[in-house]
């Protein structure tokens, strides 16, 4: 069943492409403390994002956008899957129970994925850089000395690759569409800029894993991101916006005020039904 | 670039199975104006019940739920450009037009799939009830003589087909599960029943376009409809609900309380700004 790779393969990539959610539970592979809590984190920025951009099937300017953004958030729940399910090795858990079962302040989800979806630039913004710095990311993981960690970067960055270049286009289009189109796109990455410092901050577990090579240190991905992103807006005829960073809130007890209704929403079916068995 | 199958093929539902949104644009093909009026019909109910599941993504009581029920709903939005795409042929209109353009009043939709998600055993009940018809719908309409749209059902049919086994496996998890499900279940159905009348009324436009070959009567897949959904409600422990029928509105100027609402939320980016373009 399981086709993750050993350690010794030089076709990890390739082999992690196949796994699915079941995979992981099946290959008998237990996360480290340290690798669990990692896996989850990158879980709930996955999940958080996804149910902000479902919301947009049926509300995009138009018919196409409403299949992409949908198309993305599916992607995004698929993610959240594997890194649920790798992480609940650990503390004998399933991804249902990460999912529906932890209160707000046990979710470790950045702020910038908690923002709002406002308008269409907003979401936009909010794509662009947190695309990207999942794209840099899971590019890193795919050398995690971690398998599963790496499998599941791997399987994931094929799609985060097509998330980026939508964002990308998008970017494109509005910066060099209208003035209005260009001024919308320029407030949305104004207002997504503030949480930017918060994805890039190592905590401790980065640092342990780091240690390791099993994970990313995130401020190693910044000056990469920095360069493409100059790169794009430049291309799109928009500027690096000047707002200071919000305070971070190391992922822990202080998230934005957003998180406990996008839990109330995810969660309430489940905790009131566990199973929906009844 | 069209993959339509000429009058006298005999592989038209494989030669269907190819089509895009865009190919439609590319035939040629213009719809008569009854043809249109019937595309768009189904096209409006495909449309409102993809808005409706599209909110589970991640509220489903599983993870792997949010993403089956996302996934229908792409599918439903898919079909639903395929059908606007054919009926905007005839008026010059594009499937944006259609779907972000028109006034509540303008809508065809059934008043089935403009009911409220509710319990996930309403939502339930809605998808095995309108999954059901749209599958002998569809599949009538593969031998239509307007050969686009024996081409989109072809497509449709095939996703349908997944659709109402997804809606039959939890019929029979729910109905069959604790008397607690089994109770939702049945008041799921019970809520819907009284708009199944509707779905099934002949109304002109059917009539003309039968005469023709190029549409399917309504009232002629009831007979069908009836048998499965008694014995799939059978197989899973629940019975035939009593409630009677509401008044039909005839998909026109009576339609649910429930329209307006949708409509403002699928419509507003776009009609704010046209193809954001801004």
């Amino acid at each position: 069943m399981s086709s993750f790779a050993t350690a010794d393969s030089a076709t990890r990539i390739s082999q992690g492409d196949a796994i699915t959610a079941e995979d992981i539970q099946n290959t008998g592979a237990v996360a480290t403390g340290d690798a669990a809590t990692y896996a989850m984190m990158l879980g709930d920025d996955a999940l958080i994002l996804a149910q902000r951009l479902g919301w947009w099937i049926s509300r995009a300017p138009e018919m196409e956008e409403d299949i992409a953004l949908g198309n993305i958030a599916l992607d995004l729940v698929g993610h959240a899957r594997f890194l649920y399910s790798y992480a609940g090795t650990a503390w004998d858990k399933t991804e249902d129970d990460l999912a529906y079962f932890r209160d707000e302040e046990e979710f470790r989800s950045s702020r910038l994925v908690e923002q709002e979806n406002g308008d269409f630039g907003h979401t936009i913004a909010r794509q662009l850089l947190f695309a990207n710095y999942q794209l840099l990311l899971y590019r890193a993981l795919c050398a995690s000395t971690d398998e599963t960690l790496a499998a599941i970067a791997a399987k994931a960055v094929k799609e985060v690759e097509y998330h980026v270049d939508h964002a990308i286009q998008w970017t494109l289009r509005l910066g060099l569409g209208t003035e209005e189109s260009n001024r919308r796109m320029a407030e949305g990455l104004a207002n997504m800029w503030p949480y930017l410092g918060e994805i890039f901050e190592d905590l401790p577990v980065h640092e342990r894993l780091a240690a390791t090579g099993a994970g990313v240190l995130p401020s190693g991905l910044r000056a990469g991101f920095d360069e493409r992103i100059t790169h794009i807006l430049q291309e799109s005829g928009l500027e690096i916006p000047t707002a200071p960073q919000a305070r971070s809130g190391q992922r822990t007890g202080c998230f934005s005020e957003y998180r406990g209704f996008i839990l109330a929403e995810m969660q309430s079916l489940a905790r009131r039904h566990p199973g929906a068995t009844w």
